[in-house]
């Protein structure tokens, strides 16, 4: 049983947390280059692992992350006029470059020595594979780069980026993207003629034609840890000789990667980053290794981006209106009668509250990857309170691994068998 | 003086306080049966007691009250799917049945021991005189009926039931229903020509056209405990030699019946059903004992169901727009300038706050009656302490009364006076 | 520093804190005439140092000033209906004059004890000088008049009184009041050929044409405690001999003057009236001492009263709209990109949230007259604890003092060369 004790401790994110303190010492997604778009652009509010923030971009294109709060009279910067190389407080016109010094103080003498002796408080902030990422812990042990994942890698127009608001603890939004089990049933469509027909005879959703994925609701699940995290392999028959395998990859402390879900389809992965302790944002990333994105595959990604036009990334439909659920197409054609497989998932995972208590929980043979993900950022989070110092953030380079699916013989280990595919050899798989 | 302990005691109703034990000793109604018009129809969220359920109509027709959450992963049944005798979570797909069992679990094996191992928290759930009622208490003490109450006895078309939400807790209904004392005030109509005439002199409204409520606004009250709860006998001037006489029932927990209004009118019952602390549903009974309800008698019924259309039951007016209150109408027309007496009503229970402090009230002797409800209240909640049983939920047929009005001689005792009117040996009035 | 605990004590006004016992030894507007337009109007609901009250005008013309709740079952008197000479309560009819005496109990016998027995909480309240006043402390030291402030003592036609809700701890609002560094910048308007001009260069608003204020962005200040408070001298450069100086008065407890902001400009105060710990109504008066007011100087009066229509005297923008912030205004028009005067203080103020942390300010030598006013309070606050009088409340006549703004040679005392604008004779400065 996962204690109350545990689900504070992986839940809570705030400075001087354990999982807070660990996840500051790794770079973290946190914006959209569309949201600065340009040089000296207005500044947004940031709330990020329960700080509350002010991002800007300055004269040179440089990002700047600092308190909200203007150190003079606390202020909201939020407010502030953002003009050549710095943010300017409108209240008596303190003015911060993106390191946080300020440069300029006009209802103070000139000479005055407190220009040099106040500081606000600024993140190291870096642009880098179609997303900006924030460095909030200890600059003596700041990674040089983020973790190396393949959607980073690639030239931009081989990969599309989303954005969306999640009220739920990041936690909820990762267990989601790594349990595979529940894809046959809650993203499953109905025949109308027979809607009743056992879950085993129907097809996911037109998008996802996998015919294993519904046939076998019951996949058995093997867990393999690694450096990264823990690769998840979801067993499904499929014939005589064969086991259809779908390899889903969990990449500490928040990003997971599931296989395509047809032939061709681009890769998919999620970054699930914690607002605070109750909300995280989504980030969906859509790839190809090896090509630009199709129009079909932008497309297809352009689903997890239904939201709110004003810059708050907010969903259209959430709890406030039942997720647009309709009852007559719930009977008829889906499971749940909610549109899209983004907001299927966001649905049934806002609606255990942002923070499940997870010792009520009743986990059965098909939540073997959830445990694993429990138990695997628990540890991490233990490193870094024994050690100050996390393997995976000096590693970015066992973050180049990819997901899979394949057919395999019986008795085949997942693992070594698809490790050509995965490419887990950067990511170094290891025994518990 | 009615202390902030005592008050505690009478408006919690959660697992393990005092009330909420007691109340969980009774059959309470709780939803219309449009509520759930049909089989496989959608489940509505439900609290009450500060719980939270699921109720749904099963495929046979059956009612389900169910724990509000999954129990594999904690997800709002509310987004299940009402399906083939069972509601099944749209998350991994536990289906439960109205017993709370779990008769399918597709994720895994088909021979899991889980199935057999695992449940839902689920209550007994009842179709009785119109409305639907639940049983959350222990089902050792389970009574066989709820109390016979003469509105569900009667064939259907002899009564009508509305429900509305209140903003309050279930006591200050409770008190509104049976404080006669109020009824020549707030419900007062001015003569527009001298809207200054004395109370005594007023009309009260056109509906309520009896002329001693309004010529003695200082009834006396008189109490008398019975089984059931309490009859009280309002007496009121009314000539040389008689007093005209308005006896309420207050039966126990939450019920209430006044006397009609009219000679030949229906006769009129609430129940105000706990919610949670600070809220509570009103149901307003309207009926006959034997013929079925007129259409003016159906109008003036739906008078207190002047609610949402959208499932909700709230009024239409509210704190939110100060109840409609129109301050010319106030100054010409009626005591408060509010439309409706259930919203009249309202507005004053509702402006006390959710939990009224009792003990900075200055009651008078025309009080008598809340005085009286509290401590019978008390009382109830003492023996099912102190026994672990409620003689009220073990006599269903001391509900069997009515209220009445009368003249009766001076010297006369109301409650023997009016025992042939009200049936009071059902309820066997007992001396304190 | 200013420790948490000050802050706490500066803040707090609640009955029984060291702030809010002297705050109630003193009168304190908090209506506008047009809110109880006349006789028998309706009643409105006032809160005022975290007291929830009703006000009402009575047919005689009389105002009272009740607790909220009626002293009988706790109904809200804002249902009251207001009638010759008293306000009833809708539920049971008793009725209260403005001395909180009841003075009917229609559900009583006549000649009840009761209505001797039972009074209700009241404060006196005084019309004058174009507001409504209250006095909320004990009888025995209850001053005879409010502060002789000048705007109370004009003709009605010389001045012009607003009020609008700020939703902060008053010490914020009075802070901004009194700070005259922050004017050349918050309210700083941009050349739009050349935006990003030094603020030295710039011009204030267009009805703010003193060139002093801007070319001298860091003016020094110099504090003069009073017996009515404090007065500011803020001294800025006007070339070789002479010095420009703006004189700012704060007289205690939440008022505020500054100096008129072009030569024939008519007086400007304010007063800051909590209405509880993180709310206060801010009133601004506008007015001459020796004339009517000119058309152009009521609508800029005006100008501070942009609220809603409803009687809520909320202002159009707000927080929740982020005050219509307009990114390109604030590029190329005006340090805030937010319409008028007063909005820019408020988005600033309460931006800082309702009650700031002083203790993680860093302040300069422009803030001198905030450190002086938080002394003085503080100090103020001693005296009522100590002596359970304040000298404030006791001397009305040492508000006879105003605000100026003059040119002094180098070297001369403000505070004694602008005496004869200031009329500081009234206040009888003090040394410290």
């Amino acid at each position: 049983m996962f204690t109350k004790e545990d689900n504070e401790k992986l839940c809570r994110v705030g400075a001087g947390t354990a999982m807070g303190d660990a996840f500051r010492s790794m770079w973290m997604p946190f914006l959209l280059p569309e949201e600065l778009p340009e040089a000296d652009c207005p500044p947004i509010r940031v709330r990020l692992l329960g700080e509350d923030l002010i991002a800007f971009r300055d004269s040179r294109g440089q990002i700047g992350l600092l308190d909200r709060y203007c150190p003079h009279r606390r202020v909201d910067l939020f407010y502030g006029r953002n003009e050549e190389c710095g943010l300017r407080c409108v209240y008596h016109g303190w003015k911060f470059d993106t390191t946080g010094a300020i440069v300029d103080m006009p209802t103070e003498p000139d000479n005055t020595q407190m220009k040099q002796d106040t500081r606000i408080k600024s993140y190291p902030v870096m642009e880098w594979g179609g997303v900006i990422w924030a460095y909030m812990g200890p600059l003596e042990t700041m990674p040089a780069t983020p973790p190396e994942l393949e959607w980073g890698l690639v030239p931009a127009d081989y990969r599309f980026i989303t954005k969306r608001l999640q009220r739920t603890n990041y936690a909820q939004g990762v267990e989601g993207g790594i349990d595979s089990s529940h894809v046959g049933i809650l993203h499953s469509h109905l025949d109308s003629e027979n809607p009743h027909r056992p879950f085993r005879e129907r097809q996911i959703s037109p998008n996802l034609s996998i015919p294993y994925l519904a046939s076998d609701t019951a996949p058995k699940f093997f867990i393999r840890p690694t450096n990264y995290g823990m690769a998840i392999g979801a067993r499904r028959n499929a014939g005589e000789e064969e086991y259809y395998w779908r390899v889903t990859q969990f990449l500490a402390p928040f990003y997971t990667m599931i296989a395509p879900l047809k032939e061709d389809r681009a890769y998919m992965g999620h970054a699930w980053v914690p607002i605070d302790n109750e909300n995280c944002w989504v980030f969906t990333m859509t790839w190809n290794s090896d090509r630009p994105l199709s129009q079909e595959e932008l497309d297809h990604g352009a689903v997890h981006s239904d939201v709110m036009n004003d810059g708050s990334y907010r969903p259209l439909v959430s709890a406030d209106n039942d997720y647009g659920i309709d009852r007559v197409r719930q009977r008829l054609h889906s499971s749940t009668g909610i549109d899209g497989i983004g907001m299927q998932d966001t649905a049934v995972q806002e609606s255990m509250g942002p923070i499940v208590d997870r010792s009520l929980e009743n986990l059965g043979s098909g939540d073997a990857a959830i445990v694993g993900f429990r138990r695997s950022l628990l540890k991490m989070a233990e490193q870094r309170a024994k050690t100050g110092r996390l393997d995976v953030a000096d590693h970015p380079e066992w973050y180049r691994v990819r997901s899979t699916a394949a057919l395999l013989a019986h008795g085949a280990d997942f693992y070594a068998g698809t490790a050509s595919l995965t490419k887990v050899e950067a990511g170094a798989g290891r025994e518990e």
